[in-house]
């Protein structure tokens, strides 16, 4: 079976320019000008960072969700899809200590994680990226693209996000804004 | 964060000794007459094959699950325990494709996994190791550890959950009987 994790690395190469970065609660990550992103390998020379990710099954989404999901979102790599953010998250133990239902409930029942994305979808793209298990600094590399017009949009979503009990458990975040380099 | 990713090495050296290998669906793995567990580095010289896998958050356990769990079950390396048994298992892609909500009613609501356990407690000590996010031939590594007076009851254990619906979702599964080496 093919490997599905990927490595992001900041360094003085990458498709994607950095344009901002926001610490948003516990530490930062060393100051770089542009983000690769790999098929998991060696970090590349120039790395100044390097956050590794697996793409795995869902976790909490239901039949429902994960239907109205499938026919709403879009894939990553639209043309349109010029700005992008990288947001590695983690949480804390007191998180991972709760059994399913109760993670499950306070995601989704409690803060409509689901929920609130729908409402930006199609236009913000998203995939998510499993850290924790590989003994890595965050539990999440939360990875997102859109067109410039919809930044304002997703500054949004975040906002909402950032307000709801699950948040409560997240420790360590850090936005990372992004805009392909190159780009007209 | 410190990794929890163990290596499980069939070769000519290891803590436990290689009694009996059943294939029960799917290719099998070369003969070996040792198996070793080692925190995950390289795999040794001598490895006729080497399987990986992390340790993990639950996935499917409830909080009143959890809490009776927690209550009854015992740990590894119990000094009685001088039998193990190495169980890797993959699961067919119609599986994974399924929501969250609806793995859940299969592996417990209808096929009492975890209750099926329970009834083995504190006998049959386990522990579950991922090993489909590593991009690893099996998805899971299930590991059993008991007295030599329990390996009857282990079979029962396995006769159970080898006929629930769950486990038509498995199409690959060796079930590899271990003694520890040196021992009484």
């Amino acid at each position: 079976m093919a490997t599905t994790t990927f490595r992001f690395s900041g360094g003085s190469r990458g498709d994607w320019q950095i344009v901002r970065t926001t610490v948003l609660c516990g530490d930062g990550l060393a100051a770089a000008p542009y983000l690769s992103v790999d098929a998991d390998a060696a970090a590349p020379g120039d790395a100044l960072w390097s956050l590794r990710g697996f793409v795995s099954n869902t976790r909490y989404a239901t039949r429902v969700e994960t239907t109205e999901l499938r026919l709403v979102q879009q894939g990553l790599g639209r043309p349109q899809a010029r700005q992008a953010a990288l947001i590695p998250i983690r949480k804390t133990a007191a998180w991972w200590d709760l059994p399913q239902d109760e993670r499950r409930a306070i995601f989704e029942e409690t803060s409509h994680h689901t929920r609130i994305g729908m409402d930006y979808l199609p236009a913000i793209a998203r995939r998510l990226y499993h850290s924790r298990d590989l003994g890595e600094q965050f539990d999440f590399l939360t990875w997102f693209e859109y067109a410039p017009e919809h930044g304002a949009a997703f500054d949004e979503l975040l906002a909402r996000l950032r307000a709801t009990q699950e948040w409560t458990y997240v420790d360590r975040e850090i936005d990372i804004r992004l805009a392909l380099a190159g780009g007209a």
